[in-house]
């Protein structure tokens, strides 16, 4: 693309480096913040730098917090003898949404991924050793994606953790609410009919 | 959305207010730069901030531009008595990119659209008149969307500028060039058969 102007190409350049975005969607995204007030542009400049320089993260579940022991961790009304490993903050806001799950957290950052480089030191997995060292954890919850790279990571973490004296549980994989079974996936299907559940079991929420 | 963090929160809410972006592509676009090291999205902020900040518009064309007479304006090698009257800098960019075009442009900056509250007014229709009131334009090029408000515009820019003694004329409506006969829409099909050209015209590029 040819640019008029040096300055627009720079802030177009820097959005097209955005997951998803390209030029063209950039150069729209620029040109809708060009139409807005100064003051509103500077609020959105600066509510990036600020993020990015004064975010801090939980110095125990390394969630993404302003304090450093976030609001989950520090909360008394929590179980701290229950952990859910998740992969990151997106996950832990799923989860809390749902008010089903009244645990603590341990967001790992990442899974392991060979194939982008990212290996089990990546992750904040000795931190999640220490945790259980303490022996106040009663259970684990592995809440990972039903990915190749979920499952490395909950194969990975599990022989690291065996030989703790807890529970360590997944979530349930299987036909979702609501679904209708002749648009399920044939791998999905097979797996919950092999782990079926009593009728009754399947009842409780 | 529950959130963990208030700077989290205040950057997502200002990526939501970008068109077409929502909550959860707003999260994100958020978390993929605080992946970033802390120079890149120092990188982005300031050029986002120094956009708006600096960035200046052509006194003639009203492009965007890093100076006060943009490019294209300064330039002797192109053609000052055709000026072709475009919506935005996107459209300055699209036909600079066909290399087809040698003569200048006149930004409107907008269309007019009682709906969204545009009138004539908000635009540069002003200083257009003033362009061709110095008698060195031989002809204009309306190029606008082929919308109600691009017909609009031109409705009213055709009545302001009439009794010039100018060549008025509009780019060329018709079947895109690869388009296939059966899946054209029946008005711009209708009207092409209307105002077919004769074949040795349509020859010449």
């Amino acid at each position: 693309m040819n640019f008029s102007s040096k300055l627009l190409e720079d802030a177009v350049a820097e959005f097209s480096k955005l997951p998803g975005v390209g030029q063209k969607t950039a150069l729209r995204l620029v040109l809708h913040l060009l139409n807005q007030d100064k003051p509103e542009v500077e609020k959105f400049s600066r509510a990036i730098s600020k993020l990015r320089n004064e975010i801090q993260f939980c110095q125990v579940c390394h969630n993404i917090s302003d304090t450093n022991i976030c609001e989950i961790c520090a909360s008394h009304k929590r179980e701290k003898s229950l952990i859910c490993i998740v992969e990151d903050t997106r996950d832990v806001m799923a989860i809390e949404n749902t008010n089903q799950y009244n645990g603590v957290y341990h967001v790992l950052g990442g899974l392991i991924s060979p194939m982008d480089g990212v290996g089990p030191s990546d992750l904040q997995v000795d931190s999640l050793i220490q945790r259980l060292e303490t022996g106040e954890v009663k259970e684990i919850i592995f809440a990972l994606s039903a990915t190749m790279e979920g499952d490395t990571t909950i194969f990975y973490l599990n022989k690291r953790v065996k030989h703790f004296t807890i529970t360590i549980s997944t979530i349930a994989r299987g036909i979702a609410f609501g679904g209708e079974l002749e648009y399920v996936d044939e791998v999905t299907l097979g797996r919950s009919i092999a782990t079926r559940v009593p009728y009754e079991n399947s009842l409780t929420r």
